[in-house]
């Protein structure tokens, strides 16, 4: 990560108040950006206004589907795009709604970029869900493309329009196809975000926590992590091995649920409990089973790598949320 | 193709006015299927009123965007899903329609299919176009997927959706990515639904016509093969290795461009003459140079195999022109 690189840049973050999104808006302007994040604060989603205290951004609220864009994009150096509908489940109860705010407003926002910030980068929050069921791990970017489920089409055709921008009209153009991601800001008031949001605060709470399966594989990024792999993308966006290329990006080496939930317990000074059960019927076509992530190709085209480990940033996020737990539930 | 399968099945095709679902509405309603044509009749499009003269089937003109869909899918026994926005520039003049039409609305029929029609077969229509420039030839379903423009993303998402109903509903899908199709009904009025649509059009008008590139392969089907393959893919979508699955269908075996127009001058009793030149710059980010399907696996599932020989399909196509030209002008 090149710290002068962002001093002054002007940087625009959509979903700037969710979970990855306003950890990115805090490191950029720590750096010294000129940050403006935009955010729909779905109640469902992983915005929480509490995210952005002290981060000295000014948070946008609006909807990316009929939001006026123009003034919030105009001469954005960066474009940081992680607003989403990342719920499974509310994808299947509103695809309608799913696609509009994941592909049709996309659409919306690439128009108005050609417009008022033709030479901005850009950089996706995309997703490993959309490979569906692994054929073969670890899962690398040439994995067939095999949604478990409407969010995941809608997900990947909003991926696809930004990488257009790169093949047609050369602009820098970089997506970021994330696996599960952790840490503080994480949404854990219930399991909408990832399982191990709700496993965070029965914890912090006290109370047992309920692993669905247990076999399953997991590679989990810590948001530090993703963070400096948002900020790496950004600043190689040009390089003709990272311009308008879709990036797997993993975490730590994979670990079963089952051996998750007990380096969850270790974080917790060794209090907690948990149950396994099976993964519920009425889920089951949106069971993916196990999954990691190759991601040597970004690696290798950026210099990043992993840094925190699994223990150390598991205990780091529950010594976040013991300091200020009742603003997250 | 099993005839008696066919008799007093109610049958919905989807952009029935078009080029292919044209001339399925023809197939169908003389193996004695009960069918309704929904066609929006784009002014840029396939669609024809002519093209089912003489059908007897029962046309509704109606948007999938926003016609009342309940009426037209209850009951039915088969939907033919060929309803769709397949301008390559379109979809880069207004990608929002271009979505609107080729997803949103694909939602909105999937829903109504599930309340009034649980029970149907679907075979939809998809296309080669997707998988963009090929890394390999003949291509095969496991070619990763690499939209050359929006209407590429729009297409595949549509697709998607509706293998999504066989995956977690278990209803019986097929979808079918064609190469480029000619015969009967085609468009011929312009270049807007194929090359070989103005082709043919300068022929029957005695004007020389352009070959743009030259060298690149096509493999060609006759529409009465894609009609045989369509009907073939709807008796067997229940079968294991058919439901759910998505096949690429081929036609003839590849030939240059240049051939292609060498052949379409002789089926026109030798009278006719090309000019050559440059694949336009502004085009050129959807040039996908040469393309033939490997579409084995179709063959392998279902026993089809086309029948009718380039010379004699171009033949038959010119044929039928020559007598109602002024129609299709």
């Amino acid at each position: 990560m090149n710290a002068a690189w962002w001093k002054n840049r002007r940087v625009l973050v959509t979903g700037g108040a969710g979970f990855l999104g306003s950890n990115l808006c805090h490191a950029l302007a720590g750096l010294g950006a000129r940050v403006t994040a935009l955010d729909a604060m779905f109640e469902e989603g992983g915005a929480n206004p509490r995210n952005l205290d002290g981060a000295g951004v000014m948070l946008v609220r609006g909807d990316l589907r009929d939001t006026e864009l123009h003034s919030l994009a105009r001469g954005a150096d960066v474009l940081f795009n992680l607003a989403a509908q990342t719920s499974h489940m509310g994808g299947q109860k509103d695809p309608v709604a799913d696609i509009n705010i994941n592909a049709v407003a996309q659409v919306r926002l690439v128009q108005v970029m050609r417009e008022v910030a033709p030479g901005a980068r850009v950089v996706h929050a995309s997703t490993r869900q959309f490979y569906g069921r692994p054929l073969y791990l670890p899962v690398n970017e040439m994995h067939p493309v095999n949604p478990p489920d409407a969010n995941g089409v809608s997900k990947w055709a909003g991926e696809q329009y930004w990488l257009l921008e790169s093949r047609v009209l050369k602009r820098p153009v970089v997506s970021l196809r994330l696996t599960n991601c952790y840490g503080p800001r994480l949404r854990i008031r219930d399991a909408k975000q990832t399982f191990l949001g709700i496993w965070m605060r029965r914890l912090l709470e006290n109370e047992p926590f309920e692993v669905w399966g247990g076999e399953q594989l997991r590679d989990l990024a810590f948001v530090d992590d993703v963070t400096a792999a948002f900020l790496g993308a950004a600043e190689h966006a040009d390089d003709a091995r990272v311009n308008g290329q879709v990036f797997n990006l993993g975490g730590a080496p994979p670990v079963s649920l089952r051996d998750l939930a007990d380096l969850c317990i270790a974080a917790n000074d060794g209090r907690g409990s948990f149950s396994t059960r099976e993964f519920p019927a009425d889920r089951a076509p949106i069971d993916i089973g196990s999954y990691h992530a190759d991601d040597a190709a970004f690696r290798a085209a950026t210099g990043w790598a992993p840094q925190v480990p699994l223990a150390q940033g598991l205990r780091r996020t529950l010594d976040w949320y013991r300091e200020r737990l009742e603003d997250y539930l």
